[in-house]
């Protein structure tokens, strides 16, 4: 998985990661398992009980505090050389002590990674009282939200990837009746997997009939019956980037009452969205070119969730679509424009792709049929 | 997955919690999407970067604070009641500090989740800021050790259904021969899928050849061949309960040299913990004992990470068989026995079970067999 940039690529993203440090007046970033230490570092771990950290200070070299065992792995993955290695049993806040005399950092402020657990910030308050503490994003949310060529052919593929699937599962048709939400599922995680992806990004979510109202219902074992709208929404993995792609669809017999305008209308929702993205508009102005066309139908209650969200090393990252958000688009931004209505006990219809803010306006990283009649 | 349990099972856990809250003098935990929160609640969601918390006072009614889009599954999951409601676009701390009033704890001390993002530990310090904070495991830990009766039962269904995939991958046997780590590990999902796990309990391991002497490498393109020793380290949930087991085998061919008697050695340090487990003994003592045998053996600076940890709603809990742990062991704890010897650029040998502590000893949760031989 970190194939995505060679280790020099790693290395200049900590070069400007140490120049933003300066220029927000922090100290260093202290960051643990997560996608901004593998986007700094190159080495990629799940979060864990033990103190893995790394020390970005705002000059000089950084540094790991890690698990003994994490060695060999760390050396494979990240171009950083300095690891101070402890062992189980061992106490690794003295390693930690050590490196922040070092690093003259116990009276200063730190920025510590936005996902890091209580366990280890609770703990880094305790080793260094007299340091102050922030939050990384401010030093790695501009730089990661400007996406370059290896990531965008990354989104590209993976993008892609979910197409291929949405159409597959599509053509189940008649097929589909009777399975259940939970089989749906792993019939797409099955063919994500077959196509190449490397894990799913998120729970895949094939939510039947009133099931489809709650927005992170994933899937259970409701049969799907026919007539019944389902919402599919999935993606996987491809070379650490993730796809992300939302369908509603009836796989056989004649939907709801009221489902084709509830549908036609978020259709419009989304397409009214994505014309609205442009290098300089503020990006809550795409969350409300989607919501006034819902509002407009009646359906404003029924939209309960914002447009979207960044999409990048993270599958939630910024820019977040949304009211109050003034972040303004920029080429190389990427981000879902999903508007959803949500018929508490009946139904809910979501259409949901990812686009890549261009020059003048967006392409999109999705391109599956957006209609819902089975294919 | 909210199955294992009734809502009044759910409530009682709560309760209990509030004494405990009493006891340490603290005046509130406060839960995010967690296991703790799972296990108090009923409510069961990864962790996102909307606030969803849970506020446990140490007496009266918990309260939840909630994306509006939430409403919905939490009522349908989790027998708390007081959910207060927050639309994207709005600003969830002001929910935050009114509940904080409410409940009298301004100048608190709140138990704040182990694994809370530092984005909402943060904030919560902003939005109080004349409470103190401590960690929520301080109450959650003792109760969640020790594993009720429908506790004990899913973790022995995850146990032997781990042991019957184990079994069905080695008698692969030479087919194995030639399939890259990763499609190995594509087969021991599939399997463990089909055997009706709910999803892995963690990234799979399989770690051929020197890919076994890295403990926390999980699966890449190396091609198992003829005589690698391979780490083969997965399980899968059971009604939201993990499996997690080890063996090393060789599919095909003879081992390198040295290997046959470093498995010997594994083997043995294994059986000797298992064997040290009892009621009052010091989780320490378990750690000792594996890693005697090893030292005799002369492998001791190659066993490079702790004898085991406990297992339960999390893959990794209290207690941790480590040296400098003094927990007793009771009956209803649960934990991994997994000693290993890892020489690094050759390969690595790892041997795990779960077991159980009972009122005479202990009770193993896997059993497939413990041989390196092909089945």
């Amino acid at each position: 998985m970190s194939g995505t940039s060679g280790p020099s690529a790693f290395e200049e993203r900590t070069r400007r990661c140490q120049r933003r440090l300066g220029e927000v007046g922090a100290d260093a970033a202290v960051l643990f398992p997560s996608t901004n230490l593998f986007y700094a570092s190159g080495f990629r771990e799940e979060p864990g009980e033990r103190h893995l950290l790394l020390f970005v200070p705002r000059e000089g070299s950084p540094a790991f505090v890690a698990p003994e065992m994490y060695d060999e792995q760390i050396r494979d993955a990240s171009w950083v050389e300095d690891i101070r290695l402890w062992a189980d049993g061992e106490d690794p806040t003295e390693l930690v002590a050590e490196l922040a005399d070092e690093m003259d950092l116990r009276g200063g402020h730190l920025l510590v990674d936005d996902t890091m657990w209580a366990l280890f910030t609770q703990d880094l308050r305790e080793t260094l009282p007299e340091a102050t503490f922030g939050l990384a994003s401010e030093v790695f949310e501009d730089l990661r939200m400007r996406k370059d060529e290896t990531e965008l052919d990354a989104l590209r593929r993976a993008g892609a990837l979910a197409d291929r699937v949405s159409v597959e599962i599509r053509e189940l048709g008649e097929e589909a009746v009777g399975m259940t939400e939970t089989e749906l599922a792993e019939e797409i995680e099955g063919l994500l997997a077959e196509a190449g992806g490397e894990e799913v990004a998120f729970g895949t979510i094939a939510g039947s009939g009133p099931n489809g109202a709650k927005p992170h219902h994933r899937h259970g074992d409701r049969e799907i019956r026919r007539g019944d709208p389902v919402v599919l929404d999935f993606g996987a993995y491809l070379d650490g980037y993730p796809g992300d792609q939302t369908r509603t669809v009836v796989f056989a017999g004649d939907p709801p009452e009221g489902y084709q305008q509830v549908h036609e209308t978020v259709r419009e929702a989304q397409q009214a969205a994505v014309e609205a993205v442009e290098p300089g508009v503020p990006a809550e102005q795409i969350d409300r070119a989607a919501r006034e066309v819902i509002e407009d139908a009646g359906y404003g209650d029924e939209f309960v969730h914002r447009t979207g969200h960044g999409v990048g090393l993270d599958v939630h990252e910024s820019p977040y679509i949304v009211e109050g958000n003034q972040t303004e688009l920029e080429p190389g931004m990427v981000f879902s424009v999903e508007p959803g209505v949500y018929l508490e006990g009946e139904f809910g219809v979501r259409i949901e792709d990812l686009v890549v803010v261009t020059d003048e306006g967006c392409e999109r990283l999705n391109d599956s049929p957006r209609t819902w009649e089975s294919l």
